[in-house]
Order: C-alpha cells, then sequence, then structure tokens
C-alpha cells in the first residue's frame, strides 16, 4: 500500500504579517549593479532582470513610508582584496574594481531616494548576507520587528542568503518576486559540464523556489501591499 | 557596439585543493531522512535521492581515513518546538516528531560508521548551517583546515545553507554532486502560484547551480578522489 | 565652578524583574572545577571558594523549579587540545587533562542534579562566554526569557564573559554573588611585576564590582528569591 | 601532605610576538569620551585617567607605521536608542545624548591622526566588544594578523570586552597598560552595598589583572615596542 504524500511545505508560512512588525530590507541597490553607467554594466553584463526592480521597489518605498515600516538598506562595500577574502576567486572582476569604499559605485541609486535623514538605516557589509558581521539583528531587535519584507538584488547571492539568515535567526520572510532580480551568464554547467548560458529569470525563479520550498513566502509586491494595507485599516 | 562578455565565475575555483588543507562534511544522514523506518519515509516522502548518496559518501570517507582528513559529521537534533523557532511554521510535520533529541531518528546511519572514537566530530545544531551557533568554525581552525569537501542532506537546504555560511567565512568549498541529496514533492510553484510536482532532481540542480554561480566548486567524487591522489603521491 | 558628579551607574538597573521572564544559567559547576577529587584540587588548587556557592545554588535550583523558571546548565568540554585553541598558552595545566569529553570530570557535580529528563538544559562549549559557539542564544529567544540569573564558576573568568555577551544582546542579567566563586593563586602582578598571591575573593569582588559598573545586577540569592516569590503571588 | 601549588597561568603568554603577525587596535579614543569638551567631560565625569593615555598612544602609532602594522580604529557610534538596547538601564545619562551617529563627539580625537586615507580602518559599532556584530574578525583574517596589541578605553569596559572576544576566537592579545584607560566615580559596591567612590585606577588595575589572570599579555607600551624594535632587525 502506497502511503499518501504529506504537504511538504505551507504555501503561505506567514499570511497574517501585520504592519507594526515589518521592516523592510533594500539589498544591493547601488550603481555599480543597478546603474548603466555602473561596473557590472561596464562589464558586459546585462542588467535588466535587475533593473526591472526599479519601480516596484520605488512603490513599496513609499507603502512603507505611510505605514511607517522602518526602511533597511544594504550595500556591500569593499575597500580594496583584504576584506575581500576568497571572494576574488569567485568573481574574479572585482579583482579590477567595483563595489569599492568611498567610489559613486557603492552609493544606493538616487532614484530608490534612501536617506538616513529620513530616518532609512544603512547596514554595509562585506559578504552576501546582510545579517553576517553587522549590526542588522540587533538593530532588527531594537526595532522589534521580527517580519523581514525582502528587495534588491541579486536573488540568488546576497538576497538568498540573507533570507537563510534571517530564517535561522526566526525572522519571517516575505520576498517581493518583482522586487528582486539577478543576472545571467554563460558558466560551466556543474552537471552536464557543458558551457551554458543561464538566464537571469532561470536562476531567478530557481531561487525563488528554494524560498518557497523551506525559507520564507515569496508573493507579489501588490499583493503584499494589498495584504497589509487591509490588516492597517 | 555590444560590449564583450565577460566570465561571471571560474568554473573551478579551487583547482589546487591539498589534502592536508581538507576536512570532510557530512551533514545530517540521520535515520530520520536516509532510513527507510525513519520519519520522511514515514511520512510519505520519496527519500531515493538521497538514499542514492550512501555509497559514494562511504567511498569518500574511507579515502578520507586514508590520507589522514578529518570527518565532521552534523547532526539536525532539536529537543522539543522551543528549539525548532519558526521552523514549524515551515515544515509542520516536524511538530508532530522527528530530529528529536535522544531518539533513534537523529543517529547517523549505521553504514557510514562514523564514531568520536575514531576520532571523527560530530556537530549538533537546530538550525539549518552547520555554521549557526555551533563550535564548527573553531574546530576548523583549530584543525586548521581551509578546504571543506561537502556532503550530505538535502542539497538545497541545510547543505546549501552551510556552503552559503562556509564561503563568508572564507573556507574552500568542494560540494560533491554524488554525495549530496534532497527530496522533491507537491507544493505551490511562487511563479505560476499553481500545485506543482517538483522532483528532487530538479531542485537538487538548481542548488550546484547556485553553488557554481557564486559560492564553490561542484565536481563528482570520483573526480576528487583523483586529484587528490595525485597530489599526495 | 566645579560641575557636579553624575551619577555613573544605577544600583538596581533591572529591579523588576518577573519569574515568568527569567531563565537561571549554571556554569561550569563540573567535577574538574568543583569535587574535591576533580582536577583543580588535584593540581592543588584551593577550589574552597567555588565550593562555597553550591549549597545556595542548590536552594535557587529548588525555588526554580517552583517557580517553573528554565534551568540551563553550561559545561565547558573539550576533546583535546585541537578544540582549545590557544587556551593552552594561557592555562598550560589542562594540557596534561581535564575537562575532557566523556570524561568523569566533565559531568556537573551530583549534588546539583542537574538533568534533561527533567527538562534542565544543558549547552556545551569549548570557550568561556556560554554565548560564543553555542545555541543559548537561540534557546533562550525560543523560551521567551529575557533576565538572566547567573550562577557557577568561575566569577571572572566564564561567568563574566557570559555576562558581558549576555548585555550585548540585551538580556538583563542578575548574577548572584553568594552563587558565584572563582580560585586564587600566584601570578604576577601586571602593576608591581612581582610575583603575588591573589586571594580567590579579590578577583571575585572585583568581577562583582566591573559587573555593577556597567554589566548588569549583583545581588544575593535569597534577595532574588525574596523579590521574585513577592512578585508571583 | 599539602599539595604543591600549581603555577595558575604563565606571566608572559606570547613571549615571541612578531611585526607582522601584529595589528594594533585604538577602541573609542572619541572626542566624546576623551576631549575636555566632549560629553563625558561635560557630564562631570573627571577624564584624566583616558586622557593619560593619548600621548603613549600616539608613540605606538607612530612605531606601528614604521614597521607596516595595521591600525585599527574602533568607534562605539549609536544613531539613537533603537540601537542602544539595553544600554540605557546601565548608562541612563546616554540617554540624553553623545556618542550619535554623526556628531562630533564621536569622532576620534584629531591628537591620533588616524585616517583610512592612510590605510587606517575603522570599526564602528553599539556594543562594547569590538568584535560583536562587526567585520573585525574577517578584516584580521584578511590582514593576516593573529596578535592584537590592543589600546584605547575603557579598561575595563570595551577594551575587556574586547580582549575576552579576542582570545576566545585564538588571538593573542598584548594589552598595554599605560595606553588603556577608565574613569571612576560614585557606585554602590555590590559587597557591603554602600556608596562608594571607586577610583578610575582601581577599577583599570582589577581589569589588567583579570586579563593577566586568564585573557592576555599586560606590558607597557614601551617594552612593547623594544621587543618588537629588536625582532625586526
Amino acid at each position: 500500500m502506497q502511503k499518501e504524500e504529506k504537504e511538504i511545505t505551507k504555501w503561505r508560512k506567514y499570511p497574517n504579517a501585520k504592519p507594526e512588525n515589518c521592516a523592510m530590507m533594500i539589498i544591493d541597490m547601488q550603481n555599480d549593479f543597478i546603474n548603466e553607467n555602473g561596473r557590472y554594466a561596464d562589464w558586459g553584463i546585462d542588467i535588466s532582470h535587475m533593473v526591472r526592480t526599479v519601480e516596484p521597489i520605488k512603490k513599496v518605498i513609499n507603502f512603507c513610508r505611510e505605514m511607517n515600516i522602518p526602511i533597511i538598506a544594504a550595500r556591500f562595500i569593499i575597500r580594496d582584496l583584504v576584506e575581500y577574502g576568497i571572494g576574488w576567486k569567485i568573481r574574479p572582476l572585482i579583482v579590477q574594481g567595483g563595489l569599492r569604499e568611498g567610489s559613486w559605485g557603492v552609493e544606493i541609486i538616487d532614484e530608490l531616494e534612501i536617506s538616513s535623514q529620513k530616518g532609512d538605516w544603512i547596514i554595509d557589509r562585506p559578504r552576501f548576507s546582510c545579517f553576517f558581521s553587522t549590526r542588522l539583528e540587533l538593530l532588527l531587535r531594537g526595532l522589534n520587528r521580527k517580519t523581514l519584507i525582502v528587495t534588491g538584488v541579486l536573488t540568488n547571492q546576497c538576497v538568498e542568503s540573507t533570507i537563510r539568515d534571517a530564517q535561522m535567526r526566526d525572522f519571517e520572510v516575505l520576498e517581493l518576486l518583482d522586487c528582486v532580480g539577478t543576472m545571467g551568464g554563460t558558466m560551466m554547467d556543474p552537471i552536464t559540464r557543458e558551457k551554458a548560458k543561464i538566464a537571469a529569470e532561470e536562476l531567478h525563479c530557481a531561487s525563488l523556489r528554494a524560498v518557497t520550498f523551506g525559507l520564507g513566502d515569496v508573493i507579489p509586491s501588490q499583493e503584499l501591499i494589498g495584504e497589509l494595507g487591509k490588516i492597517s485599516k
């Protein structure tokens, strides 16, 4: 007799998020990643999948400002290779430059109008996860926020690493699928062991699925805005 | 004029690993995950993709014992829901039982013959990453090992979270693709928002690709054995 | 005109602790430290200042069991020098033995009747602070306890390091002065640069003062029992 | 028969430090602590014991620049009470102001001429230990430095907490006794439970002794300069 298969995860793990418990994370929306004059575009990388997040992120920012949901923007910054650890073996392009302390490239793109004068928080770090060797966890506990609205780039790198770290610390993650983006590119496929051009969207969807599988909720930004807006009335 | 696309990552990031720098990680090869009488099988989950790792892992263990490469086995253990954090919202099946302190289910499967008497190290923890709230990093630095041979389950959960944490701490990761496995299942697809049956192999490959993209090397166990064996002669 | 001196700290920082927010920490009350047949006594160290804590700790344990305050006992355990880091340069006696995994010496002294069967939690680690590379913080958050009743040995070493780490993580510390103890001994005085015999009580008081100065509250156990008992009625 | 007492610790734990392994830490030499127009002086606190460190620290900085020993200066910074955690229950004066992000008070005193343009590193954080929720450990490993020359204020607070965290991570600590300082003040004595005026020097010496007892080496700056200078020739 075959056993009945159980549900391996819930579709919505945190269906009842409340605005007063939320903080918004904006990860690495920096010129070097998102601006057409930034390093990534300059290296010939197609940044369009990341650029597509700008408009929806702006709407979420406006909504969070209205709802008094704190906004925390993270930046990936290194002074030089000393701080980059084994990163240069993984992303050799960075050896030449990019994401450097004090440069225009590390600034958050102007369109988002992030500013500590407005009360936004800025977290800088030299590794993927925004929790790793930063004060982010302290800040979230100080703000008394347990639900993270997650946006930014790259879906499968810094965003997913931050989500994994959030889940381990018992923060509830709401990842906004239209507000996270990545890049594709030519790389060896570990299974076929042939060079393959992998689309940004493919890597993006794979990461969103990994989140749904066991890390948090993945929903469109309009849906979240609708849900939180309704609760607050 | 179109810019030439740069290589986004190296295929082999750490081609020159040496046995004297390596430690082998065996993640969550516990009865509840891998044994046909364990909880996961009991819940009706198809564990075959995880079970297929047992034989290749045994070979890697034997090789590591010959080469004096230390073996570190990690176990996922909780006493009760107090230690499981928000995990129960993500994996509701665990509320009923499984992975409980003191039970047969948390023991590492007998076939692997892991034993602290032989000098193997055991790391227990209640979260995905083997680095998170454990002494693993201290142990690796004490052993003076910077290269991690990674095996175990689930490819896309505890294995990938451990790999992400290893990379942030500047440990070089060699993930053995035939020695890591996962499970599939029916879940909502975050993009289509329809229920879909996703195969273990699909989740597995997506995770291996994420590792290749920016976290470490992914190779077959025989290849690693060949490379390390050659160096040591 | 001379400025009036401001109060540099409050005497009681947390005067309103409630039983339902408390957890009791018992640090390193292990045979090797406290038992007359343990390693420390065997090395000729006067352990009487540590032994004097046993009776008051037992009373606090009984009180905590009555009040359903969870009890967390920590043990200092190393398998061998690999796990001891630079500790052997600091405490060379440990090179010979003591505090070793699996030995009688690492067990918590029988008098305290600590047992996971009763619901007590055990935290093992190879460094001074009970928070460092352990799941203690996760556990306290899972138990929803923010106030730590701190007991054990050595006042100025593992106890104080744990208190410092607790304060940084925003846990409120109530150190029970009759339930913590240390050892004295002959050592070079860093100021006079002459060998001096320093009494346990002197090191103990210096540490309690450092806690009062900026880390937490220091009170006798009877006072705490009185305060918490009154609140609960 | 009385047992012979064993040496409880070595006087010099790390007698063979080498310049190429060293980094210099300068902790919290900020206007609010050290400058006569800073907050601490303004509150009527006698800052002379801290001010006395300025000249010897300058000499050590000059020596380190000559020897290419990297200099890491840490600052205690909070934006507002959200980031201060339970600190306000411990140091109520800070509620009114001091150590605030963007203020003159958080700047490192001009006399030390610390500057990232010169290659110095700056670490900001809102808790005592310079390791806690910062990238300091990553930086030290990236710089390949395992020996920390420790200077700054307050001996018994941020300095000692940083030293405790350094030791747990296996960094060798050389604390320079003339380059660390603290403040005294009127507080309740935890033993006598009477108000007492405790001198800065008393708290300072107690902390240095705690370091000698089990955390690291405590020596005068001239001695360290002599030792390291000799080795490098």
